[in-house]
């Protein structure tokens, strides 16, 4: 990306479709630069490439080294009004040092000690969190507290006021995931802070849109209009873990449902459309069986994946990296991308593919 | 609907917009007969009233009758290749002997005897199954066996092979619901058959379709396209029952999501498009709490309601009935309804509300 | 349809998968009958056929003795409120009497005489009127004057007030096309009247609905969500004219565009979606080229054809006919078309599939 | 936008919510550094700003500067394979350099010289042309030769090939608008090369998609179904004139239509969905009447908008500028927009708003 963020100078390389240099080349350009111009010609490899050339690069981050630096940033850094949260980002290699782990998807770990308040506000991006480990905290969405566990993945979806507050006596942390970058680059995002403590400090097991929504295949006749985003403000690790193990048995007994040999996957999905949990955002838990191994897969979107149980082998682009519980793998868009196992490996992933789906720019290559 | 399907005799009744009678008159009204035409005047009364007039009327049909009616049946008639199934449909008053309980809507008692199979086939009318009582019946459809139990809601959609074996010692009846009268006014019946007993004998506790489908907000990545029926084969009680239950005791707290106070209502839905289970028909199940009573509701299009546990009142336009387990009551489209119970009530519902919903043809009033 | 309108006596006729006659079966189906039930196995030949077998047959009606018996209606019948309209109603051979073309269609010649009025009224079902000759009525769409002329389609969706009136010193007949069948079975009929006459009496040559919306690809900025029925309120010959032409000149240079080879044919459309024109109806011309001849074709649904110009052959079912300018042919559901002409032949069609489109129970045979 | 691209170096600023400097701290940051961790509390005024804080500046620029350095590229750079376009595209100045009108989209000047061929290619990246003046170059899209005249909008959907071809003696210029910036920050870019000249050399005055398409409300029955593009692939001057001139006229005799006192604005739509032409891209006419003055009005979104005729006032955030034919102002997201005439004013806009409409993220503030 670096020709379009610098001056341009392009008379230097007359490569095929460029003019040849000259004065009159250069006296031309020069007023380009004067009136705010740049010529496609000179552009058209870097804006028009064969196939999709991101600046974001394929990277890994280590669950125990981000959560050793949110610790130390729990000791160093409150967490209040002003910052807002006590969150970590990704910031991909090919992004300038930029808080992003791709050019659409936010990734931070975020961490709260004991009895702490991460205060209540609201903004135009969507977010989730879902949690690696640990539990105590409550996410509290317009005003409904959420509690979150080990497995479970927490919507907080556009202009939602939210807060959390740890309500136990050990710290905790989870992974936030964001359209931030995307938002960013689109010039769309509003914030309005709320109250600097969360109102309803109850924790239920609950919460009142689980109890609303999250039975399978039911919806409340008082709710009968599609939602933009899912009304299920927490999908449980059980019915996750169940759904996943129903479709390695099924498969196991002669029947459709996975989708390759030994990798069972579900979506996570607004019971109001069958579509994606927010309008930029997808969210799925992908399990292989033990010896499983992915065909490679590329597809137009960017994606970051999160060890949730077990140890493997990722392939993304021209990098390896075994991983193991909590690591975070960056996918670019265009990336093929294969993982493989020996012993099981349960992932959680998300990606900015519904974006793509939406304006017909998706495309996949699988093999 | 009398004068609809007699011969034209108009000249007889010159009311408002009515012509005189008169020799000329009676002439022309000849020359429309002799070239099968009707004209407007003499019949906009009937075709154009105010207010829909359908001719379905308001009824209640006892499920203990109906049930040893069917018991009788099992004695004396076959289940097999050519009468297909032993169901018993209601035959609304005002619809001349046919058995339809509304002009749209087919309700049958169907009763399989100790190891009887009723013969696999197809057909576009969609179907399903409400058990109010009873077990030990799987019905296969395309070749995944589905348990039946009381509370549960079971479908066959258009166009998917499907046959019933009872496994038990222990005969069986269920309610069918299905699109039979529409689809034969439509005129796009098809029907095919298959075996004459279902293949797969097994007698799983869960469908491999539920397996798949069944779990709250999730679905298969393989399988992510909308379908135009649910997919999921049996809603189970139990879910249902929780749902309801959630909706009460959040009313309790003060929270929304009851339909009105002391009515919790839950719909079936396709969770591939949030809408409802197949495109003719609607299927939700009602809780009224001990003392509740709904607001008087008239809605276009018509619905049967089955008492699935407890007694009340329901008053359907003129008409008034004290119900009990398993009693079935039809409403005629735009019939004013209210229900009521002192001691609390459930009850499952069907009716045609998608097709008027998707023709922009529905209206409802409240109170 | 006989059984299913007579009293059930089924225990005559022991076919296949029936029960043999006994007086225990006899005491049985009193025992329905008494309890207003009728059996599946007695009635699923009828209810359940193998294809779609409509009450409806084919037929065709003569224009000019319509139009005669329309000019007989002129002189013995006024128009006005109460009777609302001089519409004299196809009533097909095989519905009994009623005043339908099919189930779900209503076709039926409009008559006004100079000067008159038909008064202002609305109701749920749609309506449509085609001008196979003649001109000098304006009907008014919710106040707009939109002029009638030969060839034009001008709509009347469901619940918008309107009348017509005579400005000429001329009578004018013209088709009506309605949902009125579909409507009156589903019970979902409302109607209100208006003003005895219509109140705007101007004569403009485009009504405002065409100003603002009949422009090729471009909408009002001011109007920018979907709507249910098109806001074009007339589509004029001389557009669909030179569509027409468009499609068999492209076919004679080479290029897709025409359904068959010398057959072109438009689908009047919602702007605004894209679909059809009106929830329940399909409005398309067709032109066959000298000598051209369509490929037998049978779809779900049933639809009204009438020959706007030229000379040619149609075949449904079994039968055949030889029309001309202002003939009406009925297609019921299922039954095979043909259309060959030698001279050319244009020709108007409406049908009801988009409900069966809506409802996911369209099927079309071709060949 | 500047933070985000430099390196962290947070401590400096211990603002509101964030920490005191300390060497505790310092080390921190180092940490996060090292592992490419950027926290949020230290970057959140810049990525959840209150309101939406583009990077991109408005900016106006003129029509014939622009032409002027395009002709002099005439004289100094050939058109062909490699540099493909002879196209100069305006790079707003809060960009960095980059040839991007806003964040999302691309505006450039094309030009070709009499009998020159811009060279067949495709790429996912949605493009339009606009001709502000001349004529006498065909782009061929998919082989169908389509004619460039003053007031023309030409679509060439993401993926269709397309090449352009001067049939003429003389030069022409046009507007492009594009999806490039957008598409190159998500990622999504395909390219491939067709043939170095365009295949169909013949001159139609309409192009065969327009032959199909470009007729009221109709649409050719062999194509039913939806279409991401809009299938038109010009939309004609003389059509979008008089749909302006009838808003006006229908504004004067006392009639909805206009969007506010004076101002009339057709969409170019998708006559298959009633949406807009393509899936990232907008495109409207706007006219004003002599002594109109549009309410100032805010959305989420960037536009483009360049003078067609006459001359007026373009107020956009704080700056001001008297535009006239061919002038190009843009405006970035939020940005308040006011625009007034003496004289009378046509104005086409081109914009990203079906991006943010499909995907929630749309907000609109008027007055």
């Amino acid at each position: 990306m670096t020709s379009l963020s610098s001056p341009v100078s392009p008379s230097a390389s007359a490569g095929p479709g460029q003019p040849e240099p000259s004065a009159e080349l250069d006296a031309l350009y020069r007023g380009f630069s004067d009136e705010l111009l740049v010529p496609l010609w000179t552009e058209i490899g870097e804006l028009m490439p064969r196939t999709p050339s991101p600046a974001a690069r394929p990277h890994v981050w280590r669950w125990d080294r981000l959560f050793r630096l949110a610790e130390r940033s729990g000791d160093l850094v409150p967490v209040g009004r002003g910052g807002e949260r006590r969150a970590i980002a990704l910031a991909n290699p090919g992004l300038g040092g930029a808080p992003f782990a791709t050019s659409t998807l936010w990734a931070a770990i975020q961490y709260l000690k004991p009895r702490e308040d991460a205060p209540v506000h609201r903004h135009t991006q969507n977010a989730f969190r879902f949690v690696v480990e640990g539990e105590g905290v409550w996410t509290v969405v317009d005003g409904d507290p959420v509690a979150m566990r080990r497995g479970d993945l927490l919507l907080t979806p556009g202009w939602h006021f939210h807060g959390h507050h740890n309500q136990s006596d050990r710290p905790m942390a989870w992974l936030d995931g964001l359209d931030i970058p995307f938002v960013h680059h689109m010039g769309s995002a509003f914030f309005e802070t709320g109250p600097d403590q969360v109102g309803d400090r109850s924790a239920p097991d609950r919460s009142r849109a689980e109890r609303l929504w999250a039975h399978p295949g039911l919806r409340p006749v008082a709710r009968p209009d599609p939602l933009p985003n899912s009304p299920i403000a927490a999908y449980r690790w059980e019915h996750t873990d169940a759904a996943l193990d129903d479709q390695l048995a099924l498969e196991r007994e002669g029947h459709p449902g996975v989708v390759e040999p030994g990798h069972a996957a579900v979506r996570f999905s607004n019971p109001t459309t069958g579509g994606d949990v927010m309008p930029t955002l997808r969210a799925e838990m992908h399990r292989l069986a033990p010896g499983a191994r992915t065909a490679a897969r590329r597809e137009v979107g960017s994606a970051v994946w999160q060890v949730f149980d077990g140890t493997g082998q990722v392939h993304v682009g021209e990098r390896d990296w075994t991983v193991t519980r909590g690591d975070l793998v960056v996918v670019p868009s265009w990336a093929p991308l294969a993982i493989g196992t020996d012993s099981g490996l349960d992932l959680f992933r998300f990606s900015d593919s519904p974006i793509f789906e939406r304006l017909h720019l998706d495309r996949v290559q699988v093999g």
